[in-house]
This record gives structure tokens, sequence and C-alpha cells, in this order.
């Protein structure tokens, strides 16, 4: 089959690789119909995340089930599955919790990117949809493997909630989620920081209601100017850098929360500043699994489109070419079609 | 009058100095019927807080309002008063999300560890009873003044609720009000991080169910024990120091909350670390003045004792024997009667 592999910084290659197995009986193998390229998967290959020998790509994907290990309870091969990028059993005190990004048996997802992958934990991982769903809903279906579930965490991990003012800091496929998902919990002023004309577009078709196209404190200076002075009651913060997260936490009112998704690169807060700051903080990997069932029900109840994210869609053995279009911005996110 | 006066490090002195006068129409003017030494006073005294000019001492206060400004319309001249260590006006939009202690028009208290005091933003900072307390009261009415609010912030911030498992670090005056503001936020399980016999005492009488004494490691270690290897469903931090942050961060369980009211000491959080915890932080300066009414009402009818946390009481003049038993541990906290 194909498979995407990062050699190293720069050097994607889709190649032959053996179709995987059942390895465990809680494993679960699927035929992809859809996977795509994460924010995420750009640290590596612009060499931000090391990277020492090839790594098997690919954390977002749903597709038709092909074969079952024999602990397998909930999904069975012919059905339609979209998983979280966090593997769980699902039944652990911290996925009962709500935290199965924090299972006590997690595992990352890899090798999405691919004709084939095998899911571990797949009944704490998997939703299998009644019926198959319409080829125009894959996308979507697609998105709330990740993007769209991380999206909707950091809007649920900052609290938004009918009436809320919301800011969202960035404007990738993650942060346009954000403001999807900000609108959905009935946040009344959603302020999207985003330079980009397409993704500003996106952003106001999602539920923005304001576009700041500033930076750092010029950014925080007009968030301040839209909020009375007061700042935002919730603040998604969707990038991952020191100066995203200074920025989101001199948006954010005394009291408020910020809800931070994007992988911390570098990023150190001073206790004392957070401290007289008095914003609270709550982030970490989605725990996807918990809004699945809901997500999925929005999508084939066709409520929201959050598969409108992809602006790009090629096949997989182009992918390689997808992950330039991202790296240089020519694309929001990239959908790969085995 | 007698004031407390900080010349430098260890050097206190209570001397003569000139009575406050109203110097805005908000102001308010207070005889002291009791204040008291705070754990944050120990800082500048430890020589860990610059000490550029002698600082006027205290900012824990109850009393008899002597004077009001002109524009002061909610205590007046012969009523009791207790106020919040921080000043706010709980009238702009930050005190009316309930975060007073980031008021627009913040200050903080100081110069209450006197015969007199002088109470900026009265209206807003002071809350008078309805009528003279029993003298008996007085140590829990002025534990209401930052003490006691502080705790009940800390189990407030970190979302203590009903069958919650909490872990309170740190076992001076503010986490053994933790404790108590545990309990009657209905926690079902309270362990309380102390190594000395009087303040586990103290803590059980407030309503722990478990008490470690190790601290760090070992510390955490005995919190996975007790929890199943699950951790605390809310943390309470009222230290600020590096190891106390990480103890409490490493107590907690992923998805809980941390309250953090220890000013935090060179204190600094690496991004990625705290994203892979996936715990929450919110914390900052207590906003008493949320709390007060309701936690005045407890006291004054006899449903909490939280003066019980003063185990030193000595004259006003005594001010620096009060500083040096708190500074070397005999005392808890220490209550100066001018």
């Amino acid at each position: 089959m194909l498979a995407t592999m990062l050699y190293a910084p720069g050097d994607v290659r889709v190649e032959e690789r053996d179709e995987p197995v059942i390895q465990k009986p809680t494993d679960a193998i699927i035929r992809l119909t859809a996977t795509c390229i994460c924010g995420s998967d750009l640290w590596p290959f612009r060499g931000l995340n090391d990277v020492s020998s090839p790594m098997a790509m690919g954390h977002e994907y749903c597709g038709v089930v092909v074969a079952v290990g024999s602990d397998v309870k909930t999904v069975k091969p012919g059905q339609f599955v979209v998983g979280s990028f966090v593997l769980s059993d699902n039944t652990c005190p911290h996925c009962r919790h709500g935290f199965q990004s924090s299972c006590e048996q997690r595992e990352f997802m890899t090798g999405g990117q691919a004709e084939y992958a095998r899911v571990p934990l797949a009944d704490g991982t998997l939703i299998a949809t009644d019926t198959m769903p319409d080829d125009d809903l894959i996308p979507s279906l697609l998105a709330a493997s990740d993007v769209l579930g991380t999206g909707w965490y950091a809007a649920d991990a900052a609290r938004v909630q009918s009436g809320s003012t919301v800011v969202v800091v960035g404007d990738g496929a993650v942060g346009l989620m954000g403001v999807l998902a900000a609108k959905q919990l009935g946040a009344h002023r959603i302020i999207a920081m985003s330079r980009h004309k397409s993704r500003q577009d996106l952003a106001l078709d999602y539920g923005a209601t304001d576009i700041i196209a500033e930076r750092g404190d010029a950014g925080v200076a007009r968030v301040k100017e839209l909020t009375q002075r007061i700042g935002a009651d919730a603040v998604l913060e969707c990038v991952g850098t020191q100066e995203s997260m200074q920025t989101a936490i001199n948006c954010a009112r005394p009291g408020s929360m910020i809800g931070y998704v994007g992988v911390p690169h570098g990023v150190q807060f001073d206790g004392q500043s957070l401290f007289f700051s008095q914003t609270g903080m709550m982030g970490g990997p989605a725990p996807v699994r918990r809004f699945l069932p809901y997500l999925l029900d929005l999508i084939l109840t066709r409520q929201i489109n959050p598969g409108r994210v992809f602006d790009l869609e090629l096949p997989l053995a182009d992918a390689a070419e997808g992950y330039r279009a991202m790296d240089e911005r020519r694309a929001i996110k990239t959908l790969l079609r085995p």
C-alpha cells in the first residue's frame, strides 16, 4: 500500500509499505476514505521537532473497518468509522472524567496518511456511523478526528458560554474550528485574529463578528478597544508560540479562561505575571473522544460544515505537495484521498 | 498612634505615627479592633522582597468606623466593618465579574497593623455588620479580611465541588483555610500536606481526611497511593514556590484545576509540560470582596470558626515578636490587638 513517510525536515515521501495487520486483540484495521495533514505535522516538517528515523505520518482519519481483533466489540468490518487522533480505552478514570487524551493507556495515532491504518484501542477510540455517509460529508467527518475536536476543546476549556465575548488567537485550521465551536456554544461576540484574506473570510462564515489583522501588542490594543477595555471572557489559543500565548493572556479579562491547544514550543510562563494577570489556563491534547458523538451528530444532520476548512484536496500520492502548500500558507489544510 | 513599620529585613518597629485622615471623598477611617500578620508579610521580613524605605505594614483588618468621606454611602461612623485586603470600587466590569482583586481602581491595603487606618474605596471594600459582634467572634471576622477569603478563593478557583477529592499544598494559615473552604464546599476527601503536628491537628479539625507529611516527589507518590493513582480533582496551592507548584501539578489529575494563591516567587512554568499534564490553573490575589458577605454570615451564625488559625495573640506594641514567631514557625498566625 501507499504510505506517507517523513525522512527528514522537508523530505516527505509517499512509498510502498506493508499493509498493517492486527497486532493486539483490541486493534482494528481501517481502509482510509480520507486523511489529511495537520498543522502539527509541520513542526517536524520544518525541523522544529527531531526526526531521527523515517516517521509514518498522519493521525487524522476516517474510513471503513476491514478487520478487528478478537476483543473489539463496538465496531465491525464494513462499518464507516471516525476516530480520535488520541487512542484511548475510554474506560479508565481519566477517560471517565472526559479526558481521554490523558487515558492511562494513551497512545497517539500514527500512519494515518496511508491507504490502510491500524487503530489500537479501537473500542475506546472509534465511533461508527449508522450508515455509509454521503460523500460530501467526508471532509467534515474527517475534520472531527482532530482539527474540529481540538477547536471545540479550546472553546470548552476556555468555558465559552452563551453570551461570551471570545477571542481566537490563530487563524490556522484549529483556530477556524475554534470560531465554529464558539458560535455553536452561543458566544455573542467572536473576535478572530487573522491576517489572511481567505482565512478571514472563512472565520466570518463560521461566525466571527470581528477580525483583527494586527498581532502582538497592537492586536491586544484592538481587542481592548473592541471590548471597552475589559478584555475577553474566553480566549482560544491555537498557535503555541510565546508570542501567541502572551497575546492570549493580554487579551483575557481577569477571571477569564484561556483554552490553549497549540502545542507549546519554547513557551515559558512567569508565575508571578500569570498570577497577577488573574487569567486561568486549561490546555493539552484535545479529548476529542468526549466530543465525537455530539460532533458527528452535528455533521450528519448538516448543522455544521467544518469540512470547508480543507481548501486543497490531493491524491495521497501527492502528499509532499500538500505539506509544501501548507508550509508556504498556500493552503489552510490539505485533504488527502488514498 | 502606634503603627508597625518595616525598616529593613528583620527590622520591625512599632512607633508613633500621625493618625490617618480622610484624603479622598471615598475614604473611611477605622479604629482597628484587631489586625494580624500575614504570611506574605514574611516575604519582605525575610528579605525576599525589596524594602527600599520604611513600609507601613498590615493589610488585614476589622474595626469601627470613625470617619467617612463625603461620597461614602454604605458605612457610617460607629459601625463595625470588615474589609478585603484588596481595595476595590465593586462597580467596574472586573468587579461585576466577581474579580474585585483586579478592579480597575485596585489598590492594596497598607498600614493596617496600627491603631487607626485609612481605607480607600470604602463603599466597594468594606462590609458593615448589623450589630457590634461578640468579642469572641473578632478573630474569625478578622480572618475573613484575607486569610479565609484567600483560602476560599483557592477552593473556588480549583472548582471544588460536592464529592471532590482535594489536595491542599501548604499548611500555613491560608492552606488551613483552604481545608475549611473545601469542607464547606462539600469535598468528600481532603488531603492536607503538612509536616507540623499543631497544623496537622488543626487541618483535621477543619475537615482534612488525610495528612501527608512527605514533600516533593514522595508527597506526590502518597497522593497517588491515596487516590488509586488517579490524582486529585482539585488542588489548592497555598505556598508559591517552584517546588510547591510542581507538587500541585503532579498531584492533580488530568482535567483538574489548581487554584494557586501563594504569590509565586521565582516560579516558572514550562508551557509544554503544563500542556501535557493537562491541569488547569487559576490564581491571583483573592477577590475576597466577592465572598465577604457569605463568609461573614457563616461566621456570625457560628457555622465556621476560622479564627482558630490564630494561635498567638499579642498587643500591637509587640508586633516584632509576632513576626519572629511566625518566621520561626513557632506560630501559625499572629493576631495583634491595638
